[in-house]
C-alpha cells in the first residue's frame, strides 16, 4: 500500500514524467493497488451483492418482474469497480471499509441503471456475451427497470451507517453527480449531430458522462465519512482527471486494444465522437474531414473493415493517437498532483496504482 | 369547506348510498372542493412552477438540452392536480400550505417524469395536442429527460421546509411509492400478455400504477408535516380507494365520456386491459372472449370504429359498465369511510368533494 508517488511527487519515469514499459515503480504501484482491490473484493463484495438483491425485498418487489430483470442484468457480471471505489477510499482514509458498503452498492446500482438505459439508447443487443435487457424483455420493460434501478440507488444510499445529515448530503451528491452524468449523455448526442466537434466540447462531455461517476465514488465517500472540505475537493479534482483518463483509454482501446472487444473499431462503426475522431475532425484537411464524417455517419452495418482501416490510417497520419496518449499521461499527472496536495500517502499510492492500471493496456502504444 | 360527509357518515343519496344526479349535497361538496382547489392554485401554483424551473438551475443544467426538453414538456400544460394534493391536505390539516409547496413541486415533477417515459413506452406521438418529447427530440433523449426528471423530483423533495428526519422520511416515501408505481406499469405489461386477466390482478395493478400516486400526495403530506401514524394510515387508505376510483373512471370515460378524448375507444384500439375489458374477458362465453381478445390484440391502426362499437355492445350485454360504475361507488364509499374514522371534518369534506368531482363525468351512466 505504500509504494510509489507519495505526497504527489512523481518518482517514476524520465524527464517527460512518462514511465516506460519496464518501470519497476509503476509495476509495483499497479500490483499493490490490484492486491488491495482483490482484498476488498474478497472481503466485502458478497455484502455488496447481498444489498443489491436485498433492496428488492425492502421495496417489496422481490416477486415483481422488475426483480427478475434486475437479477438477469446483474448476472451479466462486470468488474464491480464502482462498488469498490468508495471502499478503497474509505480504507485509504483509515476508516472501516464496511462503512462504505451501502454506498458502494448504491454506486454499483447506479452504474447499472445507466447501462440498462444506455443499451436501449444505443440499440446494443449484447453485453458481455448475453442479450441486453431490452433485447430480451422489450424496450418498454427495460425503461421501467432502469427507472426502478435509479430509485433503488437512493434506497441503498439511505442505508449508509452515518448520521442523518451526512446521509442527506450523500443523497444530494448522488443526485447532482448523476444529473451531470445524464447531462453528459445529452452532450454526447449533441456531439454526434455536430460535423466539427471541438476537443473542448469532447472533454466537457466525458468529464460529465464518465468522470463524475469517479468523483461520486471517491469524493462522495470521503464526504460521507465526514472528511474536511479540502480532502473532498482534492479527491474531486483527482477523480475528475482519473475519469477523463479512463474514458480516453476506453476510446483508444476500441481501435488499438486487443482484449475483450468484439470488433476492432466498433466506435467508428457506431459514429461515436471519440477522442480520436474529434482530434481528427479538428485537424484534418476539408476533404479528409468530409470522408471521415461520411464513414462515421453511415449505418453501423454499412461500415466495412476497410473503412475502419482507412480511418485508423488517418488517425495515425494526423497524430490523433499520440495526442490521446499524451493527454492520458497529462491526466495521470494531474490526478497525482491533485491527490499529492493532500499529503496522504495511502491515497496517493491508490491513485498511482489506479492510473497505472488504466494505462497498462495502452503501454505498448507509448 | 364544511359541507357533506363529515366524520365519514354518508349523508347523501338513497338507501344504496348512491347520490342521484341532482343531489344538492353532492353538488355542494364538489363546488366547495373546486373553489378550494382554485384558491390554492391561484395562490401557490406560481411558486410550484418557479420551483419546477429553479431545480434546473440548482443542478447547474439551466443551459443543458435537458432544460430545453423539460420546459417543452411542461408547456404541454396539465391540471397540476399532483402538485395541489399535498397543499390541499396541508390546508385541511390546519397547516400553512406553503410548507407543502416543495413537495407539491416534487410530485408534479414525478408525475411528468412518468409521462415522458410512458409516451416512449406506448409510442404515443401527441399529448394535449403537442408532439410528445420522444417524437420531437428522439427516443434516446426522451429516456435521458425522464431519468433526469426522476432525480429532479428528489432534489425538490430535499427543499421541504421541515427537519432532516422528516425530509429523509419524505424521500423514502417518494422512493417506495414510485417503485410501486413502476411495478404497476410492469404488472400492466404482464396483464396485456394475459388472455384471461382476473379482476383481482387488475385491481392490484391500478392500485400500484395509479393509486400510489394519490397515497404519496395525501398520506405523504401528512407524514411530512409530522402527523400521527393513525392520520397517515387513514389518508393512505382513503387515497388508495380514491386512486382506484380515479383509474376506473378514466377507463370508463375512454369509451363513454365525451370530453377531451381524441377518439372513442382508444383503449380498445391500444389493447389496454381496462376494467371493462377485464370484466368482459372474465365473464364472456369462450367464443365472445375469443373475438374480444382478437380485437384487443390487433394493431392499433387495424382497429375499426365498427370493432369498437361491437366491443362496447359486448361490454353492455355482459354488465361490464354497470360493474365498473358499482365499483366506483363502492370505492367512493370506502374512501369516505376511511377518512371518516379520523373525525376531521375538513379532510372528510375534501375527500367527498374530490370523489364527487371524479364521479361527475360519469353521473349520467348511473
Amino acid at each position: 500500500m505504500s509504494t510509489g508517488a507519495e505526497s504527489g511527487k512523481d518518482t517514476r519515469g524520465g524527464p517527460t514524467g512518462r514511465p516506460d514499459a519496464g518501470d519497476p515503480s509503476a509495476t509495483a504501484a499497479k500490483q499493490a493497488f490490484l492486491t488491495h482491490l482483490e482484498e476488498l473484493r474478497g472481503r466485502y463484495l458478497p455484502e455488496v451483492l447481498f444489498l443489491l438483491d436485498d433492496v428488492l425485498r425492502e421495496a417489496e418487489l422481490a416477486r415483481s418482474g422488475l426483480a427478475e430483470m434486475c437479477r438477469y442484468h446483474f448476472e451479466t457480471g462486470g468488474k464491480r469497480l464502482r462498488a469498490l471505489l468508495p471502499l478503497l477510499v474509505a480504507d485509504c482514509l483509515g476508516e472501516d471499509p464496511a462503512k462504505a458498503v451501502a454506498m458502494g452498492a448504491a454506486c454499483e446500482m447506479l452504474h447499472n441503471a445507466t447501462l440498462v438505459h444506455d443499451d436501449v439508447q444505443d440499440g446494443d443487443e449484447a453485453r458481455r456475451g448475453r442479450e441486453t435487457v431490452w433485447h430480451r424483455f422489450g424496450v418498454a420493460r427495460a425503461i421501467n427497470l432502469g427507472d426502478a434501478m435509479f430509485y433503488f440507488t437512493l434506497l441503498l444510499a439511505q442505508r449508509a451507517p452515518v448520521d442523518g445529515e451526512r446521509r442527506e448530503a450523500l443523497a444530494r451528491r448522488m443526485l447532482t453527480e448523476t444529473l451531470r452524468v445524464i447531462d453528459g449523455q445529452e452532450q454526447e448526442f449533441a456531439l454526434r449531430a455536430s460535423a466539427r466537434p471541438s476537443m473542448e466540447q469532447y472533454l466537457d462531455m466525458i468529464e460529465a458522462k464518465t468522470a463524475r461517476f469517479f468523483v461520486l465514488g471517491m469524493a462522495g465517500s470521503a464526504e460521507m465519512l465526514g472528511r474536511e472540505p479540502a480532502v473532498v475537493e482534492g479527491l474531486t479534482e483527482g477523480a475528475r482527471h482519473l475519469g477523463i483518463l479512463f474514458q480516453i483509454q476506453d476510446d483508444v482501446l476500441d481501435l488499438y486494444g486487443d482484449k475483450g472487444r468484439d470488433q476492432r473499431g466498433s466506435d467508428i462503426a457506431e459514429g461515436k465522437r471519440s477522442v480520436l475522431a474529434v482530434h481528427a475532425l479538428e485537424n484534418a484537411a476539408p476533404d479528409d474531414a468530409g470522408w471521415l464524417l461520411e464513414v462515421l455517419d453511415k449505418e453501423r452495418a454499412a461500415t466495412s473493415s476497410a473503412d475502419v482501416e482507412r480511418v485508423a490510417g488517418l488517425f495515425e497520419r494526423l497524430g490523433s493517437l499520440s495526442f490521446a496518449v499524451k493527454e492520458m499521461h497529462a491526466r495521470r499527472q494531474a490526478a497525482l498532483t491533485a491527490i499529492g496536495t493532500l499529503k496522504q500517502p495511502r491515497l496517493s499510492a491508490m491513485m498511482q496504482g489506479i492510473s497505472e492500471t488504466v494505462l497498462e493496456p495502452i503501454r505498448d502504444l507509448v
